[in-house]
């Protein structure tokens, strides 16, 4: 065989084998190989390891993650926001009333400082006023709609594009190990589920959110589900754990989150039995996504960091722990 | 090989040959061979048929079931109230004020009917108040503590062995053809929790119940949930539908009532597109069980059993279509 020949095969040859032992060995390829990982490895490793003291079953290996800011970007508003805005905007003509209210003047400006200065639950009295007088269905199709072509402004990409690609492996290494991956967070619950099965492979059963109330009705002879201009659960901070036990009813044995509305629910998760993995994600990296913790508007985290240490939630620094933040950056 | 030897081995083998032989053409054995088990057979291997035109992709397979009186006994009180009972009884020393409301009076008394008369809402209330003032996990020590050990008066037996032996096997072969089979009752969920799994093998978090209101709490350093004496969520009637979509996000394929409290579930699962099942369990077998219907202070069933052939729900008569009842009757 001519050098020629046997070069391009060998070189074939190494690179199958470099990928298929990289495929095999690291299910985290894009996290940096630091403490934020290792920690991650080794808890997996304990609770699945079969006759060890420290073993879970798998209807107990319930990870519960935060969505805004912890398993996509949230900067500079909420995704939900951005589409409450929109929203409104299309609706406004049928809402002439709607111009005389502060917080609807704003969102038709596309003025954000009211709204993000108001509380999650301003916000929702906002989301429920633009979201309701419509069936479950309908919202259902607006949102996929929506989302299917409004493009974040600093990246010109779809929204379900802004997903964190070391999240997505994380979800999937958890899964993989006979996890139960829910998601739980202060979104709206129907704003999520149409597309929290596509783009994280959560199913809607556990996708736990803020909630307006829903009325049945029989129109026509047909039932219907009515969204009402009424706020039912406001799934944040102290709300997160009532959320979890409303709709599990068991304590995770692993939170993710990036603010203090996830305060809590780490808490919950990591003051149970057994070991547990509390991990926050910290917004660092400008150049990539964006870096922000005490004073912003959006994800405020200052007493979850402040806290990290004495309760062992792991940090993860995007900048230094992650090779990618979103599938499109180069590495 | 002498006729002496020959006949017990000939008959064993014969034996065997039947057991195996019915294990795989019966899923259903306790079922009488009649219209309402072909029914359930028929609707099964519609929605699995790949490539059929009925088919229905494995996530869509949601299955609900009502809980009293469709999974188990509920006559002559359902089994929350003589738990309520039993638990005022216990607590009564450190509640005098109890022994001057009427509710209260009548529980203590043992009289049934003021309870019975008055609204599930009524009932609820005197469910919270007994319940509530203690952390989520206390309160599912006290229930399992009870179940192991309260006995139902006409059968002296565990509750948890009145469960329906056909229902038992209708729950394994849904979930064996990729169904995933969630309870949705007006009982309160974390009164079904504890033992749901083990009993029905539906895990914790695909029951769906009423629920009082929850708050976090760090107690000592140590987070819990505490059980407020206030009504969060009532699952019966027109809520059933909408405590249906809070939880899961997907309307059913297939639901399973015995009362009107079941109705609008039946009607919501029936009336969307595909095939569906909606299907009632009929008390009518006072010897194994109970007969009762339009007039009974415990699963009322009036308006949806006059409805149920015009919208294809399939009434299963106790006495007719179930060789047993329970697991202990005889054949």
């Amino acid at each position: 065989m001519s050098n020629r020949f046997c070069f391009p095969v060998v070189a074939l040859m190494l690179g199958l084998l470099a990928c298929s032992a990289q495929a095999q060995v690291d299910p985290l390829p894009s996290w940096n190989d630091a403490p934020a990982k290792q920690a991650i490895v080794a808890f997996v490793e304990r609770v699945t390891k079969q006759g060890g003291q420290d073993f879970v079953a798998i209807p107990d290996r319930i990870a519960a993650f935060d969505n805004d800011g912890t398993l996509w970007a949230e900067a500079p508003v909420y995704v939900q926001v951005a589409f409450v805005l929109d929203r409104i905007k299309t609706l406004l003509p049928e809402h002439p009333e709607w111009r005389e209210k502060p917080m609807f003047k704003a969102a038709i400006a596309g003025d954000l400082k009211p709204i993000l200065a108001g509380t999650p639950r301003d916000r929702l009295e906002l989301i429920a006023a633009s979201h309701a007088g419509m069936t479950a269905d309908e919202f259902e199709r607006v949102v996929t709609e929506w989302l299917a072509t409004a493009k974040h402004a600093r990246f010109g990409r779809l929204y379900t594009e802004l997903v964190y690609q070391p999240m997505l492996e994380l979800l999937t290494y958890l899964r993989a190990n006979g996890f139960k991956t829910y998601i739980v967070s202060g979104g709206g619950v129907e704003f999520m589920r149409p597309w929290a099965e596509k783009v994280y492979g959560i199913p809607r059963e556990q996708v736990i959110g803020s909630s307006i109330k829903l009325r049945y009705e029989v129109r026509d002879g047909r039932p219907v589900l009515v969204r009402l201009p009424a706020i039912e659960f406001v799934d944040d901070k102290a709300e997160k754990p009532v959320g979890i036990q409303r709709a599990i009813g068991r304590r995770p044995i692993a939170a993710f989150g990036n603010s203090d509305g996830d305060y809590e629910m780490l808490h919950w998760t990591t003051s149970g039995q057994g070991p547990r993995l509390g991990m926050i994600v910290r917004h660092t990296d400008a150049a990539r996504e964006w870096a922000y913790d005490r004073d912003s508007t959006v994800g405020r985290l200052a007493r979850a960091l402040d806290d990290a240490p004495s309760r062992g939630w792991i940090v993860v620094d995007m900048k230094r722990d992650w090779k990618k933040v979103f599938a499109f950056d180069q590495e």
